[in-house]
């Protein structure tokens, strides 16, 4: 992979962003499905609901750099989607699988959090505002959506623990 | 995988953290040795001496919990290694690979972050006051170690611009 210089390496981070999102928008539906909480299972189908709007964002940042949307294949959320399945196959009750599922999710949102945050930094040293702009909007949300999950974790994880 | 309850999940997160941990001793002297500033390559190195810390301490946690340290195969970390790898074999400018090298690391952070801060919760629902207060001292140095990347990071980054 040759890499010239900041804008490259941003171009690759946005792409691997970019595959890691499609990824969660494949393997949502399979926690939504195994969550025990009706919270829970409201909380994994908003989040659905917002990565098709964090895809959007990451169409327009790819835009408004002038480049095209390209998926490049994002290794580290392969790992983390496999611990999700992992827990999945769990022979558990169900508010332990409920507490599993939620710290499998709560591992993916700081991957989220960390590539987000390493991209808006990019953006904001090379002035491109608009995408900046789109990058922080979506770190703030997976900082909401990890927070949400905190808070149903503490009702869950007391469940779990009868 | 049979997880009968809440201490039995609590294990599984512990023995996944354990094996991350494990895995990101292999990995830190490959990052220390591309690294071309030598603020990077000292904060790689100080991350690994700190690694050995937290896995003499996830080992007292083990103790703590009447439990024998055992590694299960944290395929989250792996992927992220892999994405260090991938970082490792780009043909880049010296900045440009140290701001690709950050970038990998703060998703590795992000994730023991995570984990960590799910076994604190564990830990204190479960009144392991001995095992929480190793968790919590972890999860501490991992935000440290997050925040001092980010200001490596706005030097390098400037340098990677030019």
């Amino acid at each position: 992979m040759k890499i010239k210089g900041l804008h490259e390496l941003m171009l690759e981070q946005l792409e691997d962003v970019y595959d890691a999102e499609h990824q969660i928008v494949e393997a949502l539906p399979k926690l939504a499905e195994a969550a025990a909480s009706p919270e829970l299972k409201t909380a994994f189908n908003d989040h659905l609901a917002q990565a098709h709007n964090h895809i959007e964002r990451l169409e327009q940042a790819f835009k408004s750099l002038g480049e095209t949307p390209a998926r490049k294949t994002c290794k580290g959320m392969q790992g983390l989607i496999q611990e999700g399945d992992e827990m999945l196959e769990m022979d558990a009750d169900p508010a332990v699988m409920d507490a599993g599922l939620i710290a499998a999710a709560q591992r993916v949102e700081h991957y989220e959090m960390a590539g987000y945050g390493t991209l808006r930094t990019y953006a904001h040293l090379m002035n491109h505002t608009e995408a900046g702009r789109l990058f922080q909007q979506t770190l703030e949300d997976e900082e909401v959506a990890d927070k949400k999950l905190s808070q149903i974790a503490t009702r869950i994880n007391v469940e779990a623990l009868n």
